[in-house]
């Protein structure tokens, strides 16, 4: 892919937004208000603020498939926190290029890569004078993070660590002729994503399983949606490269009762 | 209207984002990654990420309400795409000064005016180097939408094409002292458009038809919401000048039963 | 909280928009065209377009939480507006050194403070060329924003006026060993926010009322969510100060039946 010919613009710094505040409350308001207060030439960019409620698994999926994509330095603010005000710590995070300000709950951890430095947000001279218990994301992570977007040493904001909470990844597995895993993210259509690895060169699967359903016939084996009827079920490769069952412009959660979590399997034997 | 004085900023080029891809998931905030991983200096604007699923004729309304008032050159990114990763083409698209990149499927094409120049997609090096059959706005669109904000000649992305879907526009009949159409978009309150021209010089309508409802009484014809009680059934002229039915502070898609595709008609006579 | 050091760019102006039009509709991306079409430099920031629908208290409470957070000079832009079209007034406010526009129903009239300037928006020559009764925010109010954005003078814009529509706020009452008030917001977590002012050195409280329910146990008062197990009913100070309800990890308003408007109370009497 060659080099874009790049506007020389002095573009502000960009900061996004993930968070669990939906858009009907004053919450994402009042962080894009603080950040702007200190630093007026910042440009923020929603990445999602309908993250379901303190859904840690889903906050982590979303930043796995989202945050790779996006180009180093940039800051990425995530506010997804059912623990604000307790004693759990928040973390500015340096991963794969990216940086990160999130709690400490583990959901930045399905990101590819090591972090390469991970700070505990200690030193209350960059937060808001009142920090109050239900608010961090205002209080504390948007003036954090305006102050990062103008140039701050993140080593002024508390002490190096080197432990966090990780968020245990379910693993699928390989049997002879088979996989077993489950669904770890439904998305807006309707479309399971599973965790199972899903290779391009695989013949058509004989038996899938969603849940407590079985099915051998039923289901297609397809490259993309537009390839059955609608109305069809069909199973393929998803956009991040694992094994997805979709309803052709339909709901495959609602059709099969699935969710986050229900197990999944397919195969090639009888 | 006098000319605003302009501020003199080289401001980056802006693109303009509209999907069905919703807000849960991570779709949205993965094209944004990869435009701004070509083109740090973008201006990223959400027109709507709530188009309803694979639902083109939403898409199109959408963009024919939107996309006129918006000044010319700006670049207009939509994925509304039920056959992504078919034979269906990707164009870019220049009509009345407008910018578009959208999947042939119909979706622009009740934008007013005659596109000056149509070009299919088909240079693969201004995409992203793995093209997957499912995420066609990721790895093909938005990659290509920073080349071209980049200053990218569209000559570069593929040959001029001639032909592409269009998008049926159901027209309205006028009869002796009647009009006939359809609803044609529901919006965000539950205001029913339809398709039928109004003209601020009407008389008051005798008759109202909406499916197999006839009113002819229980209902206004006003020239705004506020003119009747909370709860009125009323008959106005739409944002865009054509005939909308309302519920004053209320719903008229659910009071009526009504959607896109009811049919409409007001008469004069008895 | 030190200064950061900001950076030495020319950004455009800021404008926020907060409206009651929800995602699927093209009416917010029609307003952004029509400022980028008069003031292409203009960054235009989304707070929200999901303000229930003509729910002008929401709108007061939204804004009053959110917009003293913002730095002053800001354009900030609303659109909460079941009167639009009728004679209400459309105004241009300066309050607490923040700037906006809106309609004269009262929903910025919660914001702290007392106006320095209030103007009556009443020069057709910075409106749009044809002002359609139903949608005063694309054909008033965004290009008066990308004027006032672009230096325009706001005596220019109208006759300043003395009286505007006030919104009453509810007054909590205070009582020997208790407080009476009412529900305010309930936000998208179902958390309940009260008028009540709260204050840190409060012990905890004996008695809690909500609407018909009186709770002698069966709650708990904590500093955050975070301190009871999920599920618990909990009473804690908002982020804003006032006393909040809330379930964690739940949803209060569905669990107690709450809406704005229910009656609350809280003692530390028998």
């Amino acid at each position: 892919m060659p080099k874009a010919p790049r506007h020389n613009i002095e573009a502000g710094p960009l900061i996004t937004l993930t968070t669990d505040f939906g858009h009907e409350s004053p919450y994402v308001a009042a962080m894009k208000g603080v950040i702007l207060g200190i630093q007026p030439a910042a440009r923020l960019l929603d990445l999602s603020h309908a993250i379901p409620p303190q859904d840690i698994r889903h906050a982590a999926y979303f930043l796995a498939a989202a945050l790779p994509y996006f180009p180093a330095g940039l800051l990425h603010v995530i506010v997804v926190d059912p623990g604000v005000g307790t004693e759990r710590a928040l973390l500015y995070v340096e991963i794969s290029g990216h940086r990160l300000l999130a709690p400490d709950n583990g959901c930045w951890t399905w990101l590819p890569g090591v972090p390469d430095r991970v700070i505990r947000l200690s030193e209350p001279r960059y937060w808001r004078p009142v920090v109050r218990p239900t608010f961090h994301g205002r209080d504390i992570l948007a003036p954090v993070a305006a102050h990062l977007s103008g140039g701050l040493d993140p080593a002024k904001l508390g002490p190096v660590v080197h432990s966090w909470v990780r968020l245990e990844m379910p693993l699928p597995r390989q049997g002879p002729n088979a996989w077993q895993g489950e669904i770890i993210f439904v998305d807006h259509f309707g479309n399971l994503i599973s965790n199972i690895p899903a290779d391009p060169a695989w013949p058509a699967p004989a038996i899938l399983t969603v849940g407590k359903r079985t099915l051998r016939r039923g289901f297609r084996w397809v490259r993309t949606y537009g390839e059955a009827a609608p109305g069809s079920l069909v199973a393929l490769i998803s956009s991040t490269g694992t094994l997805e069952i979709a309803v052709v412009q339909g709901n495959a959660a609602k059709r099969l009762g699935a969710r986050v979590g229900t197990a999944i399997a397919m195969g090639w034997g009888r």
